[in-house]
């Protein structure tokens, strides 16, 4: 009757917007058992959309009345940061409720980020601490630290009627769904997997190892969190069983969580390729904003001044033939972005292990044929271009040649550099444009000025 | 008994490789048969990974030793381009027996990528083509062009006990795994779901409408595919129902595509941020290659002679001046990389729905207020560099001045730009730095050589 009377939650854009802003006007109001109440309207992703943008004395008055399973809800979804904010301002038994009813996963998650000697209360709080202990011994980037804890495993040995029954006794409501079961032997190691759906339609006297998938894919607890993503990603597995080194089934990462790891890992090499090093810059602060990018525009800056040096030696020459300015950018930027998308090619391949270091070459080989190509057709189109503003074939020529070996010389750095620091294990994608391209100008700006004093300067005077 | 002997299939990246090779060695020998042994050591993805790299006659060689099942498999994980070009080779009844064994959606996109009258033909020999061709009619980037039929589904009037017995009886060894069961009404809107657990732990004579859930989320069909995506990344759904505008029930869409529209979208991101407009560029050939980048780097050409005009309109004061031709390539390249990082969060902002194109102006005011901390802290330190290398404070101030302006600009741009086109219904990632920073770069040269004549060539004159 309960689910009778229950109203659908709002998934509309539309409609959550105006629930988002209920929630705020009766906030605004003081009026915090209304607000309470619209925010039981929207899903946990949405409740804790609107949840961030209170204040905190605001969200503690909500938050209190709300029932426990609500609030592990929000704190699931909120940021990291935020989520250990809210959690560091509760009583260590509200929060131990809280707790317990949150994903062990991300309950594990929670009490690394918050003060320790509060998590250590808090630990003494939790009825079933053995379900969070031992995901707090992974570091958060490794599989083992995405894994959460098993409801329910299977042994070999028994029976499909058996089975059921022993889901049936262990099962509690608030645990995960299970969509497989991983079945082991008597000493705890993984030896299979069976489906739900398996149960469901087996016979009951029939043994679980008749019927269990044997060819079982598996990943080490100590492995990194985006290999055990790449695994589930290319392998379409819904849940992934995490074991130690001897084989035991530790836990399992499950298909949310590795869907996060990839958009996460997608999201930082967009960054650092745009020049933006770490974290989710679009929510942080502006002071933490700028410590993140300032330090990459200074180090953008001390590369310039390599283009500024070169440009400074041929100070004279620019003086006499100030003609040959207006091409500078042209020549420097041709070979920027040429290089630019070599490279972004080049480090989404890598990422997405379309490309593996060690078949860098062949990446090479094909990247010169189209710098080859890209460069002789630019180098055309830019000497005709010359040739009609400056009235000069021979200017056209220099601008062309400087082009056309500009783009190769672009084509080899945007392959080799992002290459090479792969096989030294750096993130390609920190060889971003904003650290790159001042180095193709200086190059592009010393291949024209050399180009320009061998073949147009000798021939003008 | 055969489970027993099947060997588990390989998933440690050095032993596929080293399969790998075996497959290439025996096809090199013309060894077929035992390529094709090889081959079965792999899961689906890993064989389609060595199928790809072979030759069109060795890849019929191969598949004819394969059975149904296996060749269904290779041809769902190939690029969709090489699925088609396999699949043209087959005879009508061949390929039949084979879309018969492939998941619906992957089976209806094959269809449409093959020639017209053999897609016919083959839809004359399929046995159940009730399942495929409903799957025809949507675009291939709508929700119903991912979705796939459904094996199952159940009335809101069925018991669990009758329930059950429809799944036994419905269920077929080769449908998808099913993990929720969704239930409609008797005119088949869609009404509710219920998962197998749910099945599997209620009581047999309560009706499967009392254990429904009815707060179930679904899509359109002819929704955005990176709608229905979002929809389940945001949820964690593992199914999104798909219906019609009557709520008439016509599929679901499965994690595993989901996945594959959000690692798509991002890979297209990335790809248009780093100048490289369309497709899946580290796989195709160079001519492909070149056809996709060259237009952006003509574009980047005309743009970039902005810039030189710009060189050009200064030519005869930069020919007084030399020395401010050092700077150049300094103050243009700080305010093309701080609209870059500007640009890169603010496009993911958009993708990832952080930032709403509504709310633009919030943004605005943060890039603002970065631009102007990061302005100030560059044009400090550059202005005290230029003073000291060129030993004139005079022209510090003047480089110090302009890349404070130059990185106001950039941050109004690298908001502006992407959000006006976000609303305009463009992509925002079309925005990318290579089509961007010309137009920047002639603005810090305009900046750089105003300020240059006002205050730094009146007061050494």
């Amino acid at each position: 009757m309960v689910e009778e009377l229950k109203k659908p939650k709002v998934t509309n854009p539309d409609e959550i917007d105006v629930i988002e802003e209920a929630v705020l006007a009766a906030v605004e109001q003081d009026n915090f058992a209304e607000a309470a109440e619209a925010l039981q309207q929207l899903h946990a992703p949405d409740q804790a959309d609107v949840f961030e943008d209170l204040e905190p004395e605001d969200q503690d008055q909500i938050l209190e009345l709300l029932t426990p399973e609500v609030q592990a809800d929000i704190l699931e979804e909120l940021e990291d940061e935020d989520t250990a904010e809210v959690a560091s301002r509760q009583e260590p038994e509200d929060l131990a409720r809280i707790i317990e009813l949150m994903e062990p996963d991300k309950a594990a998650d929670l009490l690394g980020d918050i003060d320790l000697a509060q998590a250590i209360e808090v630990l003494e709080e939790i009825q079933e601490p053995q379900e969070v202990r031992p995901l707090l011994a992974y570091p958060d980037d490794s599989a083992g630290g995405i894994m959460t804890s098993l409801p329910i495993s299977l042994v070999e040995s028994m029976t499909v009627d058996q089975a059921i029954q022993h889901i049936r006794a262990e099962f509690e409501p608030d645990d995960e769904d299970i969509y497989y079961l991983f079945v082991t032997n008597t000493e705890h190691q993984l030896v299979g997997v069976v489906s739900v759906r398996q149960l469901l339609l087996g016979k009951p006297q029939v043994l679980i190892s008749q019927i269990m998938n044997k060819d079982v894919i598996s990943i080490e607890a100590t492995a990194d969190q985006e290999e055990a993503a790449r695994l589930m990603s290319r392998y379409d597995l819904l849940a992934l069983p995490v074991i130690d080194d001897g084989q035991h089934l530790l836990g399992l990462i499950t298909f949310d969580d590795s869907v996060e790891v990839l958009e996460d890992e997608a999201t930082e090499d967009i960054y650092r390729l745009g020049g933006v090093p770490q974290g989710n810059p679009s929510d942080i602060s502006v002071k933490s904003a700028v410590k993140n990018r300032l330090p990459w525009l200074s180090l953008n800056m001390l590369t310039a001044m390599g283009s500024a040096t070169v440009l400074s030696l041929f100070e004279s020459t620019l003086a006499q033939y100030a003609v040959l300015t207006a091409f500078l950018p042209i020549v420097a930027g041709m070979g920027g972005n040429a290089a630019t998308q070599t490279l972004t090619v080049t480090v989404r391949g890598l990422a997405l292990g379309e490309i593996e270091s060690s078949e860098g070459w062949k990446t090479l080989a094909r990247e010169l044929t189209i710098g080859l190509i890209d460069g002789a057709a630019l180098g055309v189109i830019v000497s005709l271009i010359a040739m009609v503003w400056k009235g000069s074939p021979l200017m056209g020529l220099v601008v062309g040649i400087s082009v056309f070996l500009n783009l190769i010389c672009a084509a080899l750095a945007g392959v080799l550099v992002p290459v090479i620091m792969s096989k030294l294990r750096f993130d390609p994608a920190l060889a971003s444009p904003i650290l790159f391209t001042p180095t193709t100008d200086a190059f592009g700006y010393l291949i024209y000025l050399t180009v320009a004093t061998l073949f147009f300067i000798p021939f003008i005077t």
